[in-house]
């Protein structure tokens, strides 16, 4: 697959940057790489998640690819910043795009940012707001248990209703006008997101803000592929049948064709 | 540390079989490895899990160990019928043990299991069950969602009440006598399983089962080791903070002397 944008995240996840690239770029190329046999990130320390982001890297240099996107949040936080400067290509994180995204839309400047563990005690998101405007003050709330809910079909109902007004407690207390869905995860639990916080609250989707970002960068390089309708590739590190059971969700659309990837290959 | 027992699991949740081991044999040394890099085995392929545990064991067997415990049901369940005679120490997993005592303790001859995904469909439990007595009517559910609410502390209360109400269903409906807590985060949790299935029915900890079934291996080979308190020493492949922090959960007491083991030593 020639010239084609390469995607890599801890799992199933980033299969929601994928859905918004389609959107948003429908002539691109795109091999996605998921590491189901290490997912998830959200707990494992920093040096390990740059460690497995550039073997995944090394992976999808391998495909021909003409840009990476790290389509998971807590890699784009932990190993991002050390490890972009690495390679020749451009590497687009989630982080940035979103955190524009809400500097742009708050009025009250208090943004919200909600993540995995990792994501939020690496203070990436809250470093990047705080570049664009220091007085924006920022809370920030760990969600551990959102993408198991997620990943389990638990999208609504009395249960995660429950852990998310206790998650989403101090996002009302402060009043943040502005919180960022900082997981590829959170766009499948938005309906139970945007009940809680109420209609008044913007709701940032990395994924969206980053398949724009990646449309500016090829636009401005003179690398946008004009084709009309672009292939799509995907690997996992283990479990295809898990991948792509679960696909549906996150894509939209179903994936017949992912390919387990042999771990010495990486 | 000479001659001791070896110890593995995906990562934390193998503690509650080493808090038995420190009951039931408190003068021998004991090495624990948790594969925290990689951590949950839960959902991931027989295939990946058989060569995450043939690696956990080529560790263990650097550190001098007489014998080795297969703390993890999932790694029990996937891969301990397929490598448990590659070596020539004993290897001890976690299912055996607890099939036997659940054969033993059923009056009405209808037992329950509970596990991850992957224990659940690769049926070892039931398979040995039915080797003991073919009579038995085994019911298996999966329950995803108790790892993670183990992992982020909730153990009580109306989120994981509500959620463990709908995953024991099926052995209230199915009017089971004994019911085999088959993950090692379980026994964590045992005050809400016990609330919902009642005083009636036996709960089965396969963490002691497989502590009394080890005492019995080294006692009949006479390996069993005299001294009056044994050491325990403890590895990690990522993040010692975050397993120290569970380790209080799980073993009953702090641990201060986790090593995280660098990958190219595995």
């Amino acid at each position: 697959m020639k010239s084609a944008i390469g995607v890599f995240d801890s799992g199933v996840g980033g299969l929601t940057v994928v859905k918004e690239l389609i959107n948003h770029l429908p002539g691109e190329n795109i091999v996605y790489f998921g590491d189901t046999a290490r997912v998830p990130y959200g707990i494992k320390s920093k040096e390990t998640v740059i460690r497995f982001s550039i073997e995944n890297i090394l992976f999808l240099l391998k495909q021909d690819v003409k840009l990476i996107c790290v389509a998971c949040n807590t890699a784009s936080s932990l190993a991002l910043p050390s490890i972009r400067h690495h390679f020749r290509i451009p590497i687009v994180g989630v982080i940035g795009p979103a955190a524009k995204e809400a500097v742009y839309a708050t009025r009250n400047k208090r943004i919200g940012v909600i993540g995995t563990r990792g994501t939020i005690k690496s203070r990436t998101y809250e470093n990047e707001i705080r570049l664009l405007d220091p007085q924006i003050k920022v809370t920030a709330v760990a969600c551990p248990l959102f993408v198991p809910f997620v990943e389990e079909g638990v999208f609504k109902g009395e249960v995660i209703n429950k852990v998310a007004q206790t998650y989403l407690k101090p996002f009302k207390d402060n009043r943040v006008d502005t919180l960022i869905l900082g997981c590829t995860h959170y766009p499948i639990i938005k309906p139970v997101i945007r009940q809680i916080m109420g209609d008044q609250v913007t709701l940032i989707d990395s994924a969206k803000q980053v398949a724009l970002e990646i449309k500016n960068i090829l636009t401005a390089d003179r690398m946008l592929n004009k084709g009309a309708r672009g292939k799509h590739g995907f690997y996992v590190s283990d479990n295809p049948e898990w991948f792509s059971g679960l696909a549906r969700t996150f894509l939209g659309k179903p994936i017949t064709n992912a390919k387990k990837v042999e771990q010495c290959s990486l």
